[in-house]
């Protein structure tokens, strides 16, 4: 078979890089001399410099030697001495991308994860998507503060050291932008999984529940029904939390992430974390929380993250990141290089609460198989799933169709659309389909 | 009080940091003008242009805007450019550290993970561990084999783009270097939790298990017993690791680590993970696999990763890291900067399984109190702990004691000598005590 470009994801196998049995015998003797040779040499020129015997000695430059690669040869490098690692030189690919068809100014910009080379569920934290209403800032933490005020008793204002110094919970929680799949309301079919569902991240995140500091602040639980949340950066981004979901205990005021300190670019020194609910609502650098009786509908409220109904209102509030999945493998713009076995792998996640099933189609949504969930399943975090699938050389229609505990389904778009209408911007969690041709080329499609 | 120097760890909380009611209405002044401020001067400017009323403009240059801070007033950056984040420059404190009484040279050389400053479960890939038998390289994946011989029908060479192909598996697991806590046998006490227990990491893992591979060279698992792994750097590392163990399922040939690929000081582009054994046969740059008959009793593992024992004898192939914890905050190096309310947290962990429980002692082990456990608790994983704890101002000896789910308790100094003697290097799993003097200082100490 013909060399075929590298795919953009994972499937870059290729059957002509199966060895044959001369090459198995030549990486044999390749190991074998990694793992005597050096002490045939070694005790050779030993001998050689006792005995003056260079009828034994091993000649200088023994080509079976020099055909080792260099790291099977000589020394590595030490611990690196800036104490912080990076990924390899051969993953630079593997990064976040701006798309150019959003904005990407100081004003305002985004990139996406590339879910399409990521494994299991954490992101690490230097892919984790961005979003950026007026720009990041790297903020000295050891000037900024915290202040709870609004229908509290004694209104409090927390340095950061004070706050790390309460207990605090960790928990795996997914994050997922409201506008993330948003370009396929309108049908645009961007093409690879990076840029359609790539405003999604996962993170061990820690710090302390939001309901402990209110506490602190001798909340008026009565009266105080909702809390504005508000962010130092040029954005004041303002977004209002219902105190049902603070009173839960599962809102955080978050400083940790993946097991150090937020990255500048998620909301360092601290950030709200809302599980379960659109990313826009984890505000960032959040300086304030003021406790109120009624939602605040601030400007970001009014006129951002709303939901376009098809009878020309807008719906408000809407921020549950419902039941949705996507198979990030095989996606656009990758390409199956040869027919057999592929391993069908995606990510599942519901703002409710755990996944319960997901299955997966090869025929456009006519047949479903149910798909292995990877254990640990948790509450309102990414879930991964996997079906084994042989692939047979004709064309297919990819999809994945997530179930959560609620028992609610994930929509078609057919579905999805009779609700809502066409014209959204945000919470789009339709199914997803890719199309494999026949070449083997993966491309993104939309079927109803 | 009087300011006092910075702790090393997270114990940076100074009452002086708590503002007065005077700094408290400063700081909502400026909440007020960031959300407030511009809109009305940006009203006053436009009401300038319109009407040239000079009595209702804001002067330029309002000296309350003017004291907003940077980040509140601008644009802040837009997504980087690289599209790979890295932490705050107000972290850069927070790296592995190499110890000056190890070596540290390309021969050989160690660096261990700042435990004293890691929130949750998951140690970020930057700063997992590293030990370096000959230094670490960032070879080429695509040049890079695995290949399958011995006790087998068909030997086989994979590329990393066949292993990928196949179906993975993610699971969160510690990793421990049998010579984590080494020096503490010779009662060096080294003042930190960095240096004291650092050798010690935990992340999600992908790859495909290993015992698929075999399967697919037609393993005689009659015969087949142990398995030799092989490193592709200088040292050639080599362990044997049991065939019951790889029948199990938990082991495997991994290439992710936290959702990307391994980094390269950690075995970049295949590394064997053999969860609850010691570090050194989690086999990095993972190049051959060979089936046999009996245990290898290689260079590695005939001189290193040894038990010397009270009798004299050493004690080969122990290379269960048996159940372990330690508190990481308060720890040595730390300083508590007044009496009051303190939130104890640590690590623990087992070879053999799940933590089931943790205690935790503030007087050298005469009375223990349950810590709670942070969920989810996983196999081979490590799990994380708190007390909550009230300091009176007296000197205090801290500790923590794990219990494993096969009802394993984690000895002190007394028990562990007793058993083995006290001129081992490996395996130390036992109590550490640490030392809150009257004046905060917390010690690194020994009791029995």
């Amino acid at each position: 078979m013909a060399s075929r470009p590298a795919p953009t994801g994972r499937l870059r196998a290729a059957p002509e890089n199966f060895l044959d049995r001369a090459a198995i015998a030549q990486v044999a003797d390749e190991a074998r001399q990694g793992r005597r040779g050096f002490l045939r040499s070694a005790f050779a020129a030993a001998a050689a410099g006792l005995a003056a015997a260079p009828a034994t000695a091993q000649p200088a430059g023994d080509p079976a030697i020099l055909e080792l690669p260099e790291h099977t040869r000589g020394l590595g490098q030490p611990v690196a001495a800036d104490g912080y690692g990076k990924p390899s030189r051969f993953e630079t690919n593997v990064q976040r991308r701006q798309s150019p068809g959003l904005t990407q100014t100081r004003q305002a910009s985004v990139s996406f994860a590339p879910l399409q080379s990521l494994f299991g569920i954490v992101t690490p934290s230097g892919l984790h998507f961005e979003r950026h209403h007026q720009g990041w800032w790297d903020i000295d933490p050891s000037k900024h503060r915290l202040m709870i005020n609004g229908l509290v008793k004694a209104p409090k204002v927390f340095t950061i050291d004070e706050i790390m110094r309460l207990p605090s919970v960790s928990r795996f929680r997914f994050i997922e932008c409201g506008a993330n799949t948003g370009m396929e309301w309108g049908n645009v079919a961007v093409p690879t999984v990076q840029y359609t569902h790539g405003m999604l991240s996962c993170s061990e995140f820690t710090g302390v529940p939001l309901i402990t500091l209110l506490e602190m602040a001798g909340v008026d639980l009565k009266k105080g029904r909702f809390v504005l949340a508000e962010g130092a950066d040029g954005s004041s981004m303002t977004r209002t939390i219902p105190m049902s979901l603070i009173r839960s205990g599962e809102v955080l005021v978050a400083y940790g992430q993946n097991g150090e300190m937020l990255r500048p670019e998620n909301g360092y020194p601290l950030r709200l974390v809302v599980p379960g609910i659109q990313g826009v609502s984890w505000v960032k650098y959040l300086r304030r929380l003021e406790v109120g009786d009624q939602p605040y509908a601030t400007k970001d409220e009014a006129i951002h993250y709303l939901d376009l109904m098809p009878d020309g209102t807008h719906r408000q509030y809407s921020g549950i990141q419902e039941c949705k999945s996507v198979i990030t493998t095989p996606s656009g713009g990758q390409m199956l290089l040869d027919q057999g076995y592929y391993s069908i792998t995606g990510l599942a996640w519901s703002g409710r609460g755990k996944v319960k099933q997901v299955d997966v189609s090869v025929d456009g949504g006519r047949n479903w198989k149910a798909a292995r969930l990877q254990g640990p399943v948790l509450d309102k975090c990414l879930t991964r799933f996997q079906l084994d699938w042989a692939w047979d050389g004709k064309p297919a229609l990819l999809q994945s169709r997530a179930v959560d505990e609620t028992g609610y389904v994930q929509p078609n778009y057919r579905q999805l659309r009779a609700v809502r209408g066409s014209r959204s911007i945000y919470h789009n969690n339709a199914i997803q389909t890719w199309l494999v041709e026949a070449s083997g080329e993966v491309k993104n499609v939309q079927v109803s």
